[in-house]
Order: C-alpha cells, then structure tokens, then sequence
C-alpha cells in the first residue's frame, strides 16, 4: 500500500484547499531561512520553493522571509496566487512536485508573518465597551457619548507584536488603588487577555487621501487571531488623559497564520442593526458586501474553555474602522495592523476579557487548575476560531497562545 | 584671490563642526539616490562618499539611504564616526577630498532622516498640561492625579511622520460642540501646532527588559524639532476615554536633521526640582548627567516670532521617559522616535501651542497677516532652536516648517 500523501486530507479539514493560510516558517536544518509557507492541513508547504519547482510567476513574490512583497503586490496578485496555490495543493499532476516541498506542522519554527507597520486598537464591540463601563463608571453613562457615533480607536506598539507561541513576560509597572495613598510599583497583579481580531493591511494609500468604506478589500489582505494582553492595573492608572500606554506596550499576540479574506466570502454577514444615524463616510447600509465576518471564538486557559465570543456581534466592522482610520488624511502601510477590541457577546459566556468575565475580580473563574480573577504565572491562554467556508465546511483560523512568565526580578 | 571654500565659516556659525547634525539627501541628477549628509554651515557632506574616499572603515555604515544602520550601530560607532566627521571638516590636509562633496544646501532635496519604527508622544511640560487641564476641565484640577508620578505617554502614527517642508493637510473628521445635537463632518476648524522636541532611539533593546535611566546615552543617538500638528475639534470629540487618534495621527513633522546627543553635551541642565516623590526607577536625583536640555525654541507663522517656549523648563526629562516607556518590559527597535510633548513656559510668550496661545481661540493673535486663533489654510509655521554649545558657541538644530493646505474637496 503506498504512503498516505500529506495532501489527502480528512473530509472536512478545516485547513483544507479552501482555506490556505499564509506564514513564515524556518526549518530546523536551515534556522537562518526563513520563508513563506502556506498550510494545508498538518504541513507547512514552501510556497516560494513550489512557485519555482512549477515555474510560477509568482516565486519572487514569495520567495521571501516575510509576507510583505505578497500583502504590498494587492488584491490582483493575491486573486492570482490564491488560485495557482489551490492548483498545487489539489491537481493530482503536481504531486511529484509539490508533496517534497511539504513539512509536517511539528517540524517548523513559525514566525511572526510580517513585518508590523503601524498597529492600531479598537474598541468595537457594544457588549465589551458596556461592560467595561459599568465595571469602571458604575455612575455613569455606561457608553461615552461618542461611542455610537464612530469607532474608537488609538494606536499601540506595532514593535512588541509577537507571533504565537512566544512568551509574555509579566510586566512591571505603576498601579494606584482609589485607597493608597500614592503609586506602588511592582509586578501587575491583574494581568488580562483581550479576545481580538486584527486586520493586515496590504496596499497602502497615499497621505491626504482617506480610503472609503467600498475600497476595504483593496487594502486590507486577511485577518489573525490576536490577543491584546493588558495589564489592568496599570491601564486604570495611567490612562487618564492620553489612553492606555504601558497597561498594553508590553505584548501583544498574533497567530503565525495570516487568511486571506477570499478564504472567508462564506463567512461575511451583516453587522447588528445601528440605532444611532452614522454620517456618510461609515455609513455601510448601501455597501453591496455584508460588513461582518460570522467567525466563532474560542479562549482557553491551561486548555479548559473559558469564553466563546462570536465576532459577528461587533457593532463596527473592519471596513468602517478602516475609513475612520483615514478619514483626516493619514495614509495606510503595507503591514499595517489593526485590531478589532475586544470580541464580547450579549451572554456571560461570550466574554472576551477577563476583567468581564470576572466583572473586575469579584467573581473568580473556577478552573482544573484553580481560582481565577487575572492570570497567574504560568497561565496558558489560548485563541481558537473558525468561520463558516464554502459548501458547509470550516475554516479554521490560525490560533494564538501565550504563556505568561514571572516579571524579571519577581 | 582663491575662492573661499565652503569650509571657512564664517565666525559662531551655529552648524559649525561643533555641530554636525545628520541628514538624508538627494541630488537634482541624481533623485533617486538618497544618502547620508552631514550638514556643516550651508553645506551638506555626501557622507558616505567621504568616508569611501579617505578610507575610512565607516564608509558602509554610511553610504546608506537612511540613518538607520548608523542609529544601529551603538554608542562607541556614533562616537568615531563623530570624531571622524570633524576631522574630515576641520583638518587642512583634508580639503581636497572633502570640498567635491560639499553640496550647497539650496542644490539638494532633504529627505525623512531615519526609518521611523514607533513613535510615542509625551505631556511632559507641567506648564503645558496645566494650561490644558484649566482650558478643558476648568472646574477640575488642572493636572490629572497621575501627571507628577509618571511621564504620561501614548502611542502615535509612524507612517505618517513627514520631514520639515512637507505640506499638511487639513485633516476632516468628526467633531462636536458641547451645544450641537449630533457630531457634523467636515475639515478641522482648530488645527494647531506643538512645538516639540524629538528623541530618536538607535541601539534597540530586548523585549522583556527595561531600560534604566542611566542607559539613556546608550539607546538615544540624538534629537531633532517636532511639530506634532493637532485638530483640536476633532481630538475633542473623539479622546474620551482612549486618547488622542484622529486628531493627531494625520501627520507628524521632523527636522531633516538628527543633531546627536554629544553635540548637546554644554546644553544640559538640571530639570526643574520635583515636588512628588519619584519611584525609583524614575529618580533621577543621582544622576551623573543633568536631565534637561537648554534648548530654546522659537515658533513662527508666517515669518512672524508668536512663541519662544524653553525645553529646559521641562518636567519630565528624555531619559525618564525612556525608563518609563520600557519599565514594562516594551522594547525598543532602531528608529523608534518620541515626542517630549509640547514645550510651554510659565510666561504667555512662551507657550508651545496655539490652544495655549489664544485660550482656545479667546484670545486671537494679531499677526501682520491678519488675526490668527486656529491656524488658516496656507499658514507656513517654522520652529528653529538653539542651544549652548562648547566654548561660548551656539548649536542650531534643524528648522521643521510645514505649510497648510486645504482638505481634499474643501
């Protein structure tokens, strides 16, 4: 009987032909080379290797150590590559060429698949933004005035983005209960995750030219799974009047798997009904593509299921957090990065962040592995997800974990 | 009679070979070759070319298009490559190999100097701040609780940072009066300046460790003017509760020049006394080196002098905000630029910004080109600086000016 080919998958693999994520990977024999590869089921297949194996147009494009040739080549190109790939992985005729060019999943380091430009956070979810509200504000307005009226956002540390699987040390810093009498500093002790998802920008755009809401798949290439760890404590302390700064610089996660938005067209559903009027640069109800994307969340610590947020619940989608983005002029780069906020649905078990699930320590987690408010030293936090694909399959994202490690000196 | 050489300065010229600030240039017959130049009185020296024609072993890290090999090269690089340059300038023997390279700074076309990897702004002027804070919260504290214990940071838009004589474009974007039932859209109608200093980062650091105050020297190569262009309308509606995005993220300028730290080395003072206790990572009382820099800075609109703010009133100092920005572990990468925040001084005529300037347009200035509360379109603003060199000497730092244009479709 002859081998089982890699390329003979289980009916019904979620990282089969109709998904083809793209990454970086390097070799244990070469740990110097890192390269473009694209998955299929369990293995890693050399995208620039096969594009020269089959004389591809498309080998300088991806024989490259990141994907930032492919994101800045746009969306024509992407079509392109996208369908010679799907050719390779399913024509039985290129086997011989393409099977050598595989290595199992276990085989390979993966790394961070791009090279960040700027990195952008929003705050898009209504469930999320209430929730917080009412923990932090308990006498106000729950949502801040502005809130329904565009995405808010800020910018974080494109430079301290990291691939999954590497660790996030504990960070350090200043923290002041509403009692003490003045800052202590010290290791955070309310150390959280965000549940999000972050947008790659491929095309960029010119400075003074806003990007409309039409023009989104133009730019933006595909989406990870991405966690914003935040350091609570720090935040609450620092982030009147500028924002959040040190409470997020210190890390933050993106899966090693970049899919590309044409592997999710089945995945696009419409996004909740607004109930505020929207001026007419986000205005998407005359948009002819859904503006929401039906992906399923799921977040694990030391592997026990904590939360299942469905990003279709976002009130904001990445088209309109995209035109806010530019709306004054600022221009987009190639490697681009931007994060949805926090994913929170309507329910309790839909939370993206521990500070809700939680609700800010008053209501510990009871897992295998003990009590829970924040994460412990030690603490394995890990995003899954998956997307209705075509013909009722799934696709899988790419999951994102992180393995907290005691802060230097604690 | 010999022509005078472009070598012979005339007498305190402010960009002597004490000074020797850092540049990127391109010639009219050669526009796509961009190089480092090194500016000496109205000159600039094709650096690399200098160094390849007399030998020098630092001709690669030189013959670059941007600063950014020579940011990452280190301390002890910068410091020879410094001592090199002014030999190369002040030497006799020299003239005949360095004059050719000399070209007049009017001949070539300045580009953005480095590579921009983060860019994080600060609120570091207590002067500043507490104009801000009796301008926006006049019923409240002027300073928000924190301002005294940390340099209160967030992250801003590197792509969009521009070199000095690149056009602004009025940014458009969201904002709301108080009185106004709904936000309306349109181009700003306070669009600002600040009057800043800018530190830019060459040897980077690991993530996960910070950075000590006393390391300064060894991560920052030099500093440069900022002029952080701000849409006071738009900033307003929109910085509750995460901070500032729209309003300042359409663009940034810089100096074409990168002046370094040791050309400063007469320039440093004492920062003002503190009068809260400082945690020790931020102490900087036993210090080796004074904080500050003597810096003053001069604001034109329109040729006309509106503002003389002193950076050494500064609060918080550049090496503070560097302990700061990494004490969570965030790491610093070549290039990484940060804003010292805008420069005020306790006197009216010294005030870094137009907010501050005319009390939120209370107060128009009267300019020969007509009553100014907010900046018009075609507005030019140019902020130049010097500081206190060697032996009775000034260092002049490199102008950033920038000319507003109207939004696109307005």
């Amino acid at each position: 009987m002859p081998e089982q080919s890699p390329l003979d998958l289980a009916e019904g693999d979620p990282f089969g032909p109709h998904n083809l994520p793209y990454g970086v990977f390097s070799t244990a024999d070469e740990p110097g080379r890192r390269r473009v590869g694209v998955r299929i089921g369990g293995h890693v297949l050399d995208a620039g290797a096969a594009a020269h194996a089959l004389g591809s147009p498309y080998a300088a494009l991806l024989a490259q150590p990141s994907l930032n040739a492919l994101l800045a080549a746009g969306r024509t190109a992407w079509r392109d590559v996208r369908r010679a790939l799907t050719a390779w992985v399913t024509v039985p005729a290129h086997r011989p060429d393409i099977e050598p060019l595989l290595h199992p999943l276990g085989s390979v380091t993966l790394h961070l698949p791009f090279e960040v430009a700027d990195y952008v956070d929003f705050y898009a979810s209504e469930h999320h933004a209430t929730n917080v509200g009412r923990i932090f504000r308990p006498d106000g307005d729950a949502l801040t005035p502005n809130w329904k009226h565009l995405p808010i956002g800020y910018h974080g540390r494109a430079g301290t983005v990291v691939v999954s699987g590497t660790d996030v040390v504990r960070p350090a810093g200043q923290r002041k209960a509403p009692t003490d009498p003045a800052p202590v500093f010290g290791p955070s002790v309310k150390l959280d995750i965000e549940a999000e998802v972050g947008f790659v920008v491929g095309t960029p755009s010119t400075l003074g030219t806003p990007v409309p809401l039409g023009d989104f798949r133009e730019h933006v290439f595909g989406l990870t799974l991405l966690n914003d760890w935040s350091a609570r404590d720090i935040q609450a302390w620092e982030y009147v009047p500028l924002g959040p700064f040190l409470g997020k610089s210190f890390t933050t996660s993106v899966s090693a798997w970049v899919t590309p938005l044409e592997a999710l067209d089945a995945a696009r559903v419409d996004p909740p009904a607004r109930d505020a009027g929207l001026l007419p640069y986000l205005d998407d109800s005359a948009e002819e593509e859904p503006g929401g994307f039906d992906l399923r969340i799921t977040v694990r610590i030391n592997g026990e299921v904590v939360s299942e947020p469905p990003f279709s619940t976002m009130y904001w989608t990445a088209a309109q957090q995209l035109a806010h983005m530019t709306v004054n002029g600022a221009s987009l780069r190639t490697g681009d990065l931007y994060g949805s906020g926090t994913v929170s649905g309507p329910e309790v078990h839909q939370r993206g962040s521990l500070l809700e699930l939680t609700w800010n320590g008053r209501d510990p987690l009871e897992l295998p592995t003990g009590k829970r408010t924040f994460l412990e030293d030690g603490d394995e936090v890990t995003l899954t997800a998956w997307a209705p694909g075509p013909d009722g399959t799934q696709v899988a994202l790419g999951e994102v974990s992180g393995r907290i490690v005691a802060a230097p000196g604690a």
